[in-house]
């Protein structure tokens, strides 16, 4: 990729002296994301860029929080893209609500359910969790009963687990835990913009997403809305949140505090990021939000028809399953690795299993830009050929 | 820009449906950062899109690592782009070094000084602050003093301060800090790809910068260089950094250890901005650091030149001026915003003050792609015609 010259230099170190052009291969992504984000939120990024200040920027950055609203279903004033990729807009959520001293209880059936629990130890609270095999959901039963042997300020789980393709029902994990007044967080990484997210009519207090699986943008901001009672609790804080970066307070005072012209500078917006999940936001509301689920509905359909064609199931128990991540059970006999470097040669990416399933398992995301049966139909065409290729289909 | 409709709906908010298509306006951007991108770097980052740990992408990675090192001069296998704006590579070198029950002193001689102190009070730490009036740097001396009344386990300034021109020449500050133990760490926002930065020669242990000023890129990355003392730092805390997402250890798991091949899943980096710096970086090694510092150098001059033809002087002593910002003071009877205000009407932006010159100077940046003495020329001829339509100048 690059020509390497030593020749002499004050710190003896071999100068790289040129580095080649850039010519990323074309994929299609159809792993666990990143997807292939549409055409035009790439052709978005690479308009002019404007000042972080600029009243054009300052207008638009009020429509990407309204944009957000809309899809994640809320009025909520606090909703913004974090300028990281969506680990650090579930980190936002757990460094602001959550401190030393502080309980949390975390739902963890797979590796973003420990992710989550971990963002939470990090911010200093003591975390429970709850586990369940792979491919299953926590029980919101098994929540209750913790937090009637002991509180908990906040109750975080995953809404699609990206690693086992388990779906855990919003509404009765909300319940119970708002009979026990505990803040209700939710990674919804998976499903933001692919399946409907009510945030409001369901009462999640904090969710968190991505941008480069389902809204079908590259990755690099991590999309939050906060609800009137996490901030509160943000606000009634004892210390400090232990980060600037991401200090709520802070980042609203740029972003904007409801029904405030005040901006005041924190850090420097990734403008060209920020055009991209407008475009994309942008295409969600010129396609509707309900035509956009029946979109992935279908696709996820089409894969479904098609593994069955090939003689593949998924892993994941029917009940628990969802359209926007597919998790395929590796056939007995298959190298599994092999089958997945045979689809990279041909321009095909897919997942493979994480933690307790990997080696087992196929991770293929039907998501944003890539949930059409003509892209996903051309996956099950790869995914056979290179089948066939290692002996395993006649 | 957007249109906005009242519909019936179950949360009862008025929904957006539709967005303007992203226009945005051609601006010439003088101000402190960001400044325009090199069209080739703009260009890399609408290229189509590959996974985070496909092997196209990974070898990118190293590239991408060894050719900052070059910038930075340095050897420090610990040099990447953070996955956030240049805000969040000081922060991760704040959090990781730092814990409660730690002491740092910060020299603070602007809004970036201010910051750099508030990162390190965020992450636990017990810090010491030393002061100089605007436009001026602190006395190495000061430090010695404050070192030798109480030990520091960190020493940190602003390389070059943005808000007042002022550069904090590198090795004294080095020195002192050395001939206590204590480890230095740097913002080099406002000078990295515009100006020497030294690392292994000066004997910085930790050093952050931006993508959006001389390095020619949009922001969105937060350039940063970790040297051995500073990591073994970072290793023997009492306890996990307060932050998941820019823990240093979890980071290098991805990024990849020294020697190691092993790259494991963190979270998925921002693909489109890696193509953005890679491209910056490359541009960067085509014309020579040296080239590229001396070009900074003569558009400041020209801009120096032209600003005299106009009658307007810099804020900065003398001694303490450098190329990258430049600090002008604005002239007695002249309402400053309102010349701003013209200039962006004329698609050129310019900086105000901030804090405690804020309304008494405008800030200039001669960076990146814009330290061309045409379009600096472009911005004085702007700037000139600004002042006449004010009746400034006859």
């Amino acid at each position: 990729m690059a020509k390497t010259v030593e020749r002499p230099r004050m710190n003896a170190q071999p100068a790289l002296t040129s580095m080649a052009p850039l010519n990323p291969p074309e994929r299609l992504l159809m792993g666990p994301g990143p997807s292939n984000p549409d055409p035009r939120v790439l052709a978005a990024m690479s308009r002019s860029l404007v000042g972080h200040l600029d009243p054009f920027f300052v207008a638009m950055m009020d429509q990407t929080m309204d944009g957000l609203r809309q899809i994640f279903q809320t009025q909520n004033h606090h909703t913004l893209p974090i300028s990281g990729t969506g680990s650090s807009g579930l980190e936002t959520i757990m460094l602001n609500l959550l401190e030393p001293g502080d309980s949390a209880i975390v739902a963890n059936v797979g590796h973003f359910g420990q992710r989550l629990a971990e963002l939470a130890r990090r911010a200093g609270a003591d975390v429970r969790t709850i586990e369940a095999p792979p491919g299953e959901i926590v029980d919101p039963a098994d929540v209750d009963k913790m937090l009637t042997e002991r509180p908990a300020k906040l109750v975080a789980f995953v809404h699609v687990e990206t690693t086992t393709g388990a779906c855990q029902p919003i509404a009765p994990m909300v319940e119970v835990a708002k009979r026990h007044d505990a803040l209700v967080a939710m990674d919804c990484v998976t499903s933001f913009g692919g399946m409907p997210i009510e945030i409001d009519a369901l009462g999640v207090d904090a969710a968190g997403s991505c941008t480069q699986k389902c809204l079908g943008a590259p990755p690099g901001l991590g999309p939050i809305t906060i609800g009137p009672r996490a901030m509160a609790a943000a606000r009634a804080r004892n210390a400090p949140a232990h980060t600037w970066y991401l200090d709520l307070a802070l980042l609203f005072q740029y972003w904007g505090e409801d029904g405030s012209k005040k901006r005041a500078f924190h850090h420097t917006a990734p403008i060209s990021s920020i055009y991209g999940i407008y475009e994309a936001i942008r295409i969600i509301l010129e396609e509707g939000l309900e035509t956009r689920y029946a979109r992935h509905r279908t696709a996820h359909e089409a894969l479904v028809a098609g593994l069955d064609r090939l003689g593949l199931s998924l892993f994941t128990p029917t009940a628990n399953r969802c359209p926007t991540i597919n998790v395929i059970r590796a056939p007995e006999g298959v190298d599994e690795a092999k089958i997945r470097s045979r689809l990279l040669d041909m321009g095909v990416e897919m997942g493979g299993g994480l933690g307790a399933l990997a080696g087992k398992v196929w991770r293929v995301g039907v998501m944003g830009y890539n949930a059409q049966v003509s892209r996903v139909d051309r996956f099950v065409d790869a995914l056979d050929e290179a089948l066939r290729a290692e002996g395993w289909r006649a």
